[in-house]
C-alpha cells in the first residue's frame, strides 16, 4: 500500500456541538435547498483505482480526509462569539477576499458581529506591540477585494505563544483565523496546543497561504492562479523581448523556493517557454547534458529562446560555485542565492566564448506576481475557503487548515499539513505537459543514476 | 449503490498498438522523467468515502474512468498520419488554444506534420461545400491563441454522416479531432460508428466545448473560466450601476440554457450578486414566496439590488404567460423565450404598482463572454486537453471525449458523455456558496412538495 | 474670420482674491519648483496658423480661453471653506477619481478639511429628500478609484434651484463642485445665477462628464478613453463572432446619442470595424448608395463583416419607418428608437431576400462601457481636472467648467460650454482615420447635394 | 520672443507631386467626406496667447509646423512603389500597430502592394547580413497587433549608410519607413542625405519611437501610454507591498534615462506614489534637505511609503560615490549606474542607523513595461501615425518624422527632432500634478541657487 497517506487525519474538537445552526439548510435531496454536511462525510486521499484496489481486496477503509462544510449543530452560541483574523508572511493575491469572506459569513450566515482584524500578523497578537484589533464590519470590508495585499497588514517571524494566548483570553476572542503559510500554521498549531493545555474553548482554524503552492494536501492554494496568470503575462512580454532581437534570450526568474509550481504552471500557461528550470529537477550547465549547450542548439536553430527559472532551482550549481554561506530571513526561511543573476552571467559567458552574438534580457518580476488583486476564479475560491473555515470554527473544530484536494474542500489537521512540503511530481502530468510545451531535453544532468537513487 | 455511474465506460480501440511511442518517457519513478500512463490506470467516478464503502464491503471494483495520457505504444505510424481538426457550434474561449495544442503536439511530440484544419465546422467536412482543409503548420498557429473565436470558423447543424466519412476517406485523414458541444459530439459518435461499419482505421476524438459547462462527466469545460471571469466583470459593472442610483436595480442575463453554472459561478466570483436565478431552481414571481416581494424587501432595506438570471431560468413562468410556442435553431436547440426582458418588465410593473421609484438597468452581455481570448488558466487547460486528445488518438482509441473529473484527465466514451446534460447540484457546495454570498431567500417558489417529487 | 469662437469666454469671479495661496509654488523659471499660473495666461481657441493669420494681419487679439491652474492668491480663507461635491446623470468611468482628487487636493494642498459628498445627485441638494451629505475624509475616499460608478450615487432630472441654494446656505457650503453633463451644468449655471442674485460668496465649478464626449470646448471628456477602450474590446469579440461563421455579420451598438465619438474611436482603436454608422453622417439602407448593398458586397468578397452603429445614428431612417413618436426620459433627453435592433432586422431581411445564408450576431454592451473603473490614463486625467477645479474654486472663480483643449487645461464659462453640443467633424482627421481603417464607401446616402447645403 | 522654436521647420521634398491621389476625399466642407490637407496648412508651435502676442504686435508669422495628412496630389505612381519598413532599437508597445497600419494604408488606400519588412533593424538593410526582406501582405499582418514586440525584429547600433542605400537601390525600394528612437532617426537622416547626394527618388519617413517619451516636438510618443499604464499597475502592486508591512517601503525603478516622463506619469496615474525622483530634478540624500530624512518623516507619520525612481535620476549622487566610470551600449547610449539598487541600499543603511525597523521591497519591472501589446488608445494613435507617415511618403516628402503636438499631427524635419532631447518641464502642470499627488517636499536638494543658474 501507498504510505504517502500514513498520517493521522483525525480532526480535534473543542467539545460536543450544542446549538442548532442558524443556517437554514436541509437534509433532504431534491428540495432545492442545499444540504448540511453529515459528520461522517469523507474524501478519499487518492482517487485512482489502483490506490483503492488493495483496500478493496483487504476489506479495509482507505485513508481519507474529513469533508468540509456546514454542520447542522454548532459548538458556539453565535451571540457569544468574538472572532479574530490574522494574516502573516508574504503577500498573496486573495488575502482580502478571505478576510471579507470570513467577515461576511460570520455576520450574515451565523449572525456573529464581533469580528476583529489583528494588525500586522502575529505581532498584533501580543500586548506589547500596542496594535489594537480593528472591528471589521461588512461595510468596512465591502470593497477591499479590489485591492491587492492585505487590509490587516502582515509581518514575518514568531511571537511568544504564551503572550498570544494571553492576548486572545484578555480580548475574549474564541475564534482565531490564521491566514498564512507553513510557518504561520506551525504557529497556529502551537497556539492551539497552548489553548488545549489551558483547557480553553478557543478554535484555531488556518487558511493556508503560499504563493509557491507547496503546502501538503492542498491541491491549489488561493492566489496561485492569479500569480501564475501574471507570471504567464510576464513570460509573454519576455517572449516578445527574445523574439524581437536576433539570437534574443530572455531569462525570467519566478518565485518558488523549494518547488517549481509557479514557474512550471506559468510556463505552460504562457505557451511560450522553451526551458523551465525548477528545484525538483537537477540540471548541469556543462557537457555532456548541460543546459548551456541545449540553449545554444536552440538559438542556432530558432534564433530566440525563453528561459524560465524558479528561485530555488539549481541550488547545487550555486553551492558548487561556493557562492558564500546561506543566511536566513526573519521567518527563518533560508535566503537563497540568486539563481537568475547567476544564470544570466553564465549564459553571457557561454555565448561570448562560443563567439555567438546574443542579446540577453533578464527579467525578475519579483513581488508583482503576488501583490495583485485576485482573479475572479481566485476570488471565488477564497470565498469558499473562508466559508468553510467559518463552518469549521463554528462547529467547534480546531487545529485544522481548510484543504482542497481533487476538487473537494476538506479538513486537514495542521500537523499533517505542515509535516512536509509539497513538491511538483516530476513523474506526473503537469510536468509532462510542461516538457511537452517546451523544447527542452528530457534530461539536462549528468549522472548514471538519478540523484534520488544515489 | 449509486446508479449515477451505471454506464459502460469502456473505450473503443481501432486495434492493437503496434509502434513504439516517439515520446521519450519512462516507466521508472524517481528518474525525473515523466512516466507513460499504464493501460490499466483508472480514476474513480466519485472520490467520496461513502461512494466507495459498499464496494469495499462487497469486494467489488467501483466504477471508474480510464486515465488519459501518453501510452508507450501507439497504433498509428506517425509518418502515415493525416489529422483533421474541426470546430463546431458556438464560440467558446480557448478553441484556438486547443487547435494550436493539437498541431504542436502532433508535430513536436509525434512528428506528425500532416495536420489540417476543416473550415466552418462539419460543413467543411462535406465535399459539396467546396471548403478546402487548411494545412496547419506550427508557424501558422503560433500566435492564434491571442485571438478569441476559432481560427477555423464554425457552423451549426448536422451534415450527412456518409458524406463526411467519404470526405475523410478521400482526403486520407486517419485522425479526426472534433471540438464541439453536445450536438457536435453526437455527430462525432455517428461518424465513428459509420467508420466502424466500414471497418476503417480512423480515430475520432472529441474535445468537449460548452460555454454552459453542462457536459456530463466533465467537471469544468474549457473556456468556462474565461467566461465566468468576464461574467463577474460585467456583474461588477452592473453593481456599480445599481449602486449608483437610489433604489437602483440591475438585471444581468448570462448564458445557460439548461444549467446555471455560468450565472452561479460568475455571481459567486463577483461577490456582488443579490439574487441568482437558474434553470435548476424554480421560482415564482408572486406571493407567498415570490421573487418580486423578496426584491422589494431588499430594495427597501439596502436601496440597491443586483439580479443575475440565467438564459434558461424561469421557463415555467414564460410558459404560464403563454409567450408563444417554442422554436428551434439550426442546431436543433430550442429557442428560449427571453427571460431577461420578461423579468425586467415584471420588475418595472411591480415597483410601479408599489409606488416605489426605482431605476432599472438591464444588461445582456450576450456573446461577449464567449468570444474573448482565453485566460492563462484556461489556456493551460486547453493545452492539456489537446495533448491528451492527441495521445488518445495516436494510441488508436476512438469514439471518446477527453474528460476532466475531480482533477484528473480521463477518457469518456462519447455515448456516456452525451447520455444526459450535467446540471448544477442544488444540494452541493457550489450552490450553497452562491446562496451564502447573496441575500436571496432559501426558497422562492410555492409548492408543498419540491417539483422533482411531484 | 472663423465665427465658431464668437462667444464670451470671460470668467466670473466672486471678488478679489485676498489670501496667499497655501501652495508653495514659485514665479521663477529654473528653480525646479512649479510655477503659479499668472492671471493673464490664456490658450488660443485654435492652434492652426490659418486661424491666427487674419488676427495678425489686423493686429487683433485672437479668441482664447483662460488657462487653468493654481493662482498665488486665493479668494477663500481655507479655514472658512465648506465644500460640497455632487455627481449627476449617467455613470462614467472616473467619477470616483474626480471625487477623490477634489477631496485630496482640498485637504492636502489647501488644508480644507470640511468636504462633503451630496448623495444621489441634485436630489441630495434639496432639504426635502432627507439625504444627508457625507463627510468625505482622505481615508474614506482613498480606495474608491478601484471601483466603477460613483461613490456618492447619482440621479437624473432637475430640482428647484431656489431649494438647492437654500440648502447650500443652510449647510454653509461655499464651494460646490458639480460633476455632470450638459443638463447638470445647465443646473449649475442656474444655481450660480441664483447665488449671484442673492449676492452670496459661493463658487460653483463644473467638471464636465459625458460618455459621449460631446461637450463643447472639451477635447476629451474624462472616462471617454476607458469607454472607447472597452468598446474596442467588445468589437474584438464581435469580430471573433463575425469571423467565426461563414458569412458572419456582427452588429454592435455603442452609446452616442447625438455624436459618434464613441463608436468612431472604438472602431478605430479596435482595428477591426468594417462599417461605422454615426449620427453625424446620414446613410440610406437602399440603392443606389445604401448600406445594405455595401454590406452584401463585403460579405461576398470577405465572408464576414463587423458593423458598428452609434445609438443616435440613422434617426432619419427610423423616422421614415414611423417608429412611433419620441418620448423623453427623466433628464429630458429624447428617448431614441433603437437603431441597433432596427438594423439587425433590416440586415436579416435583406439577406433573406438575397438568398444568402448569413449568421447575424447582435451585441449591445449597453452600460458596460460606462460603469468600469477608469484606465490609468483616465485616472491621471481625472486627477488633473479635479486639481484644476479646486484651484479655480479657491481663487474665487465661479460659473465655469474645467476644460481641456488642444492639450491644455482651461476655464470655460458654463454658458459657452452648454451653448451647443460638440459633434464629430466629418471633414477632420479622426473621421478620415476611421474611414481609412474600414471598408466602407465614402458615401452611403442618396442626394444630389449634401444635406447641410439643402 | 521665445527662442525654443528657432529652428528651420521646412520639409524636404523629392519633387513636384505629379499624380492624383487614389484617396477619394474632397475639398468641400459639409459634404460628409473628409478633406485633403492643403499644402499651406500649419500648426502653431505654441498655443498660448502670450507666445503669439509679440508676433501680432510685429505683424510677423509665428513659428509653426507643417500639418500632416493626405494631399490631393502624390509624387509616386502607386504601381511603381516598393516600400520597406524597418524597426530599430528597444521594444515599445505599438510597433506592430504601426507596421500593420503602414501595410494596410499602402495596400488599401494607395493600392501599393509591394511592401516589405526589413528584419532585425538596420542590420537587415545591409547585404552582408543576408537577412531577406519579408513581403508584408495585409493577411500576414492582420493579427500582429495582439502581440507585443516587433514582428520584424530589431537591433541596436549603426550600419554603413552607403551599404544601406546600396541595399535600397538594389532592392528597388523607394519608400523607407524607419520606426525608432533618436539614434534610429539620426541614421534615417544620414540615409536621406546620402540619397539626396546620389540624387535618388527615395523617401525616408520616420515614426519616432521612445519609451522615455523624450523626442523633441513629439508631445506623446506611441506606446508611452501603454508603458505608463503598466507602470501604474506595478506601482499599485508596490503600494500593496508597502502597505502590507509595518513601516513598509517599496522602491520601484522605472525606465527614463534622461527624462522622468514615465516615472512621473505612472506615479500620477497610480495615485499612490509618495516620492518621485526624476533626472530633471536634483536631490540630496542627506540633510539639510535630503530625501532620506523626508522618507523617515513619512514613515514615522504614515507607516508606509512608495518611492518611484527613474533610471536616470540622481546621477550626481552616483558620481559622488565614484561608482566606476561610465560605459556605452551598442547604440552608444551611456550605461547608467543602477540608481534603484543604490537607493535601496542607502535607505536600508539609513533606517538601520536610525534604529527604525522597516521592511524594504525593491521592484524593477524592467522590460515588462515596454514589451506588452498596446492599449486600445495607443493602438489608435499608432494607426494614425502610420497613416500620416504613408501620406507624407506618397506625397514625396522626405527626411521628416511624423509628430504630434498640442493634439495635431505634424511633419517635423528629422534634424529638428533630433536637435536635442525633450525633458519634463519642472515648471509646468504635469510636474505640479505629480507633486500635488505625492507627499514629497518641494525641494530635496541643498544649494542656494538652482543648479541651472550656477
Amino acid at each position: 500500500m501507498n504510505h504517502q497517506f500514513d498520517l493521522d487525519f483525525t480532526i480535534s474538537r473543542l467539545g460536543k456541538p450544542r446549538f442548532k445552526s442558524p443556517l437554514e439548510l436541509s437534509h433532504v435531496e431534491g428540495d432545492f435547498v442545499s444540504n448540511f454536511i453529515e459528520d461522517g462525510e469523507r474524501i478519499l486521499c487518492d482517487h485512482s483505482l489502483s490506490f483503492i484496489q488493495p483496500y478493496i481486496r483487504e476489506g479495509k477503509e482507505p485513508p481519507s480526509f474529513e469533508a468540509a462544510g456546514p454542520r447542522d449543530k454548532v459548538f458556539f452560541n453565535p451571540t457569544d462569539v468574538r472572532a479574530a483574523i490574522v494574516s502573516c508572511g508574504g503577500l498573496c493575491p486573495g488575502i482580502n477576499d478571505v478576510i471579507r469572506g470570513i467577515v461576511l459569513s460570520l455576520n450574515f450566515h451565523y449572525r456573529v458581529h464581533e469580528v476583529y482584524g489583528i494588525q500586522y500578523g502575529y505581532k498584533g497578537l501580543v500586548e506589547a506591540s500596542m496594535l489594537s484589533p480593528i472591528h471589521l464590519t461588512p461595510k468596512l470590508v465591502e470593497d477591499i477585494t479590489s485591492l491587492g495585499g492585505t487590509y490587516l497588514g502582515s509581518s514575518r517571524g514568531p511571537q511568544s505563544v504564551e503572550e498570544m494566548v494571553d492576548f486572545l483570553v484578555k480580548n475574549r476572542f474564541n475564534l482565531l483565523f490564521t491566514i498564512g503559510g507553513d510557518g504561520t500554521q506551525r504557529g497556529a498549531l502551537a497556539i492551539s496546543k497552548e489553548i488545549e493545555r489551558r483547557k480553553l474553548a478557543i478554535s484555531v482554524i488556518g487558511i493556508p497561504k503560499t504563493i509557491d503552492n507547496d503546502i501538503r494536501f492542498i491541491e491549489k492554494s488561493f492566489g496561485f492562479e492569479t500569480a501564475f496568470s501574471e507570471g504567464a503575462r510576464v513570460l509573454k512580454c519576455a517572449h516578445a523581448e527574445a523574439n524581437g532581437a536576433e539570437n534574443g534570450i530572455a531569462i525570467v526568474k519566478l518565485m518558488g523556493r523549494q518547488s517549481g509550481f509557479l514557474a512550471a504552471t506559468a510556463a505552460l500557461a504562457s505557451g511560450e517557454a522553451n526551458f523551465v528550470l525548477i528545484p525538483e529537477v537537477p540540471f548541469d550547465l556543462d557537457p555532456p547534458y548541460g543546459f548551456l549547450q541545449a540553449l545554444e542548439d536552440r538559438i542556432l536553430r530558432r534564433k530566440h529562446a525563453l528561459v524560465v527559472v524558479a528561485e530555488g532551482a539549481g541550488q547545487n550549481l550555486l553551492a558548487q560555485e561556493g557562492e558564500g554561506e546561506q543566511r536566513k530571513d526573519a521567518s527563518g526561511n533560508l535566503k537563497l542565492k540568486d539563481i537568475g543573476v547567476f544564470l544570466k552571467e553564465k549564459v553571457a559567458a557561454h555565448f561570448t566564448s562560443s563567439e555567438i552574438d546574443v542579446s540577453i534580457k533578464y527579467i525578475d518580476p519579483s513581488y508583482i506576481v503576488r501583490s495583485l488583486p485576485s482573479t475572479p476564479s481566485d476570488s471565488m475560491y477564497c470565498q469558499q475557503l473562508a466559508h468553510n473555515a467559518v463552518h469549521a470554527a463554528m462547529s467547534g473544530r480546531t487545529g485544522l487548515v481548510v484543504g482542497y484536494w481533487q476538487s473537494a474542500f476538506t479538513h486537514i489537521p495542521i500537523d499533517a499539513a505542515v509535516s512536509s512540503r509539497k513538491v511538483l511530481d516530476t513523474e506526473g502530468d503537469l510536468w509532462l505537459s510542461v516538457l511537452q510545451s517546451t523544447d527542452q531535453p528530457r534530461r539536462m544532468y549528468n549522472s548514471t543514476k538519478p540523484e534520488c537513487e544515489k
